[in-house]
């Protein structure tokens, strides 16, 4: 979407945005007579809510390409996934809720096996215990001092963990020293571009690897670090910048609330379950002009191929969709960051079902379910619309030119 | 669209095109069950030519973004609007009549009150009437001199008048003097890029207030003139050069017949009323390839909160149809600028019906109607692909590439 225009043509008004997100939403027919899980589940106030309601099928990134969480949501934000790159390291870190500055460099941290030739043995030192690799995180907290950089280590599951380097003059533009195959050496970090920045985080990342070895030097089968996917912040416009909208996040999990923050919008603290979600969004409801609220388990329950699981996290979420409405969103979307079909157990690139209701609609079917969406007013349109249409739904755009 | 491959494309042939754009068609239901104005309408021609027709909604400029008239037509003439803008003071120009040439700057003209102290005491000179404004503008046209420019000023309505500067080095990179509030000064022009044409075109502006400040101090409450939205002749491509079409336009306003000069169509001597237009489309069709003609009440009922109206219009455009289609147009397109549901009042960013009649369709629909576009074989698709579209159908485009 072109953010110039939201920036020229959005005004501040009293009315209320909501993006509800159901992660991996979209989902397939499990044999292709059937119904899909949003389909065969049993919820009748989406249905009514659709008999009132736009409904489209959102394309996320591009055809045929199954986007992560990262590019999911940027578009669901507005933001072009295929511009704004969140790397896998600044995922890892909003994921573990690292609270990432706009200068910090994230990478991925394995602990690995070194032997005595120093090629690597185990890319994953035999899957270290949790309990295990949260004292080795300690050890190299105490004990690694980097030049002219802080660095912050925290676990995050197994022999994964996340390194922070925060500084002044980083670059991410930096290979991994991960080989990607045992009987290997660990590959030196290496800028991958020729500028100053990418040189010294280069250095830096280089002497911590030269560091952590030496302070793990006697906890094989730990004995190593490899680093990968290094990634910065990735300076999204902010909400408030381009939209004029006080925004807030409503979410379960720390990499949906990271992505929110990213974007500049305020973190809410969460109630318990997906009912605690709605009871915070009804306790601010008078302090934010746009909510975002983020329902984890129809995703959980795809990847787990588990149809009848994802159909009753959508039935959760319908039974909460009456208080919603009692609200009074100017313009409300139930929609998916991208499809996460149980027939595939993972995330596709298939259009996501999207269903905007406000009181300037054009209805076009009687349920709300990916072929309803397939005939819909907004047709098959890319994700990253989905901002403009609520801010126009919403009033709060002026018109474009006399 | 690409102009590019339309210009290579593109080739004469013996075949007619009609755009027949009827301003602000597209509605919504007045309640979420009803119908829209073109659907309620008696349109019993429009709908067996749907019947044999290609169908879809078209989007004028981009998702939730409101259109006005420049925009809207630009991306109906096939023009990128958000790379050809037409300023505030060009349509004003337009729409009193004035042919505006290539280097033409316009501005809009507010007579005002200054008082003692030199501040605005009014924007809009105690809404002057029309007899006492036409007569300063008059006075205005007679004594005021410009050095290095010509300058006319045309009288619109009211308080408001248009100001046109002819000369070479012209900018419209310029501020406005109205402060917007009462109790200010005025602002100077400024030059909102530092190049020469726009210093001097500032200068020759701010000459213009204080040459129509001394010939009016004696008029008050009309002692001052207030400029804004410079704007130029936005040196549109040329419906010729572009797509080989030697075009004609057929409008009762001003402000539609001058955007159609702006692309290059001549621009034929309507007659009375919606019959009057259709009998000079007749009267003209052997002389030209291409016509565009524009309905205006469609919009005006829509603004006005009539859907039955509206719909009116409709009948009265359905009922010259069949007239149209004994001409044998190789490819016709029913569709308008952009929506004005009578309900919003306004016009509005949704999907505008779009029918495409040829020999050449995927018909999919029993009737024209908003509900019926969304389920076409067009989908929902940019208006700046219409003309591609009529070209194809009229079978004037060579195919590309080998």
């Amino acid at each position: 979407m072109d953010l110039n225009l939201m920036r020229e043509l959005s005004v501040v008004t009293d009315s209320k945005i909501v993006l509800l997100v159901l992660d991996g939403l979209g989902g397939l027919p499990m044999d292709p007579y059937g119904r899909t899980e949003l389909e065969a589940a049993n919820s009748p106030n989406l249905d009514a809510l659709a008999t009132r309601s736009d409904l489209g099928l959102s394309r996320p990134v591009a055809a045929g390409i199954s986007p992560g969480s990262g590019p999911g949501h940027l578009a669901l934000f507005g933001y072009d996934p295929l511009k704004y790159e969140v790397g896998r390291g600044v995922l890892s870190a909003l994921g573990i809720g690292f609270e990432l500055g706009e200068n910090d460099l994230a990478a991925r941290v394995n602990f690995a096996t070194k032997d005595e030739s120093g090629r690597i043995s185990d890319r994953r030192a035999g899957r270290i215990a949790n309990e295990q690799a949260a004292k080795l995180v300690e050890l190299l907290n105490e004990n690694l001092r980097l030049d002219g950089a802080e660095v912050f280590v925290t676990h995050e599951k197994e022999h994964r963990a996340v390194a922070v380097f925060r500084g002044t003059g980083l670059s991410d533009a930096l290979s991994d020293s991960d080989p990607q195959r045992v009987g290997l050496e660990p590959l030196p970090v290496e800028p991958t571009n020729g500028d100053a920045d990418s040189e010294r985080s280069a250095e830096l990342a280089n002497t911590f690897i030269a560091e952590a070895d030496s302070i793990l030097a006697d906890h094989h089968p730990a004995n190593t670090v490899l680093l990968r996917g290094f990634g910065m912040h990735p300076a999204l416009p902010n909400f408030d910048e381009v939209y004029k909208l006080r925004a807030a996040a409503i979410a379960s999990y720390p990499m949906y609330k990271g992505l929110a923050r990213l974007a500049g919008m305020e973190v809410l603290k969460e109630g318990e379950g997906i009912a605690g979600e709605f009871a915070t969004l009804e306790a601010n409801w008078d302090s934010y002009d746009f909510f975002f609220i983020h329902i984890k388990g129809t995703d959980a329950a795809g990847e787990d191929g588990d149809p009848g699981r994802k159909a009753a996290v959508i039935e959760e979420v319908d039974a909460l969709v009456p208080d919603l409405l009692d609200l009074g969103p100017a313009a409300l979307a139930v929609t998916g960051d991208h499809s996460t079909p149980a027939k595939m157990k993972s995330h596709s690139w298939h259009g996501v079902p999207f269903l905007l209701s406000s009181e300037y609609t054009l209805p076009t079917a009687e349920s709300f379910g990916e072929r309803a969406c397939a005939g819909g007013s907004l047709g098959a349109f890319p994700a990253e619309e989905i901002m403009g249409l609520l801010m126009g739904h919403a009033l709060k755009l002026n018109r474009y030119g006399a």
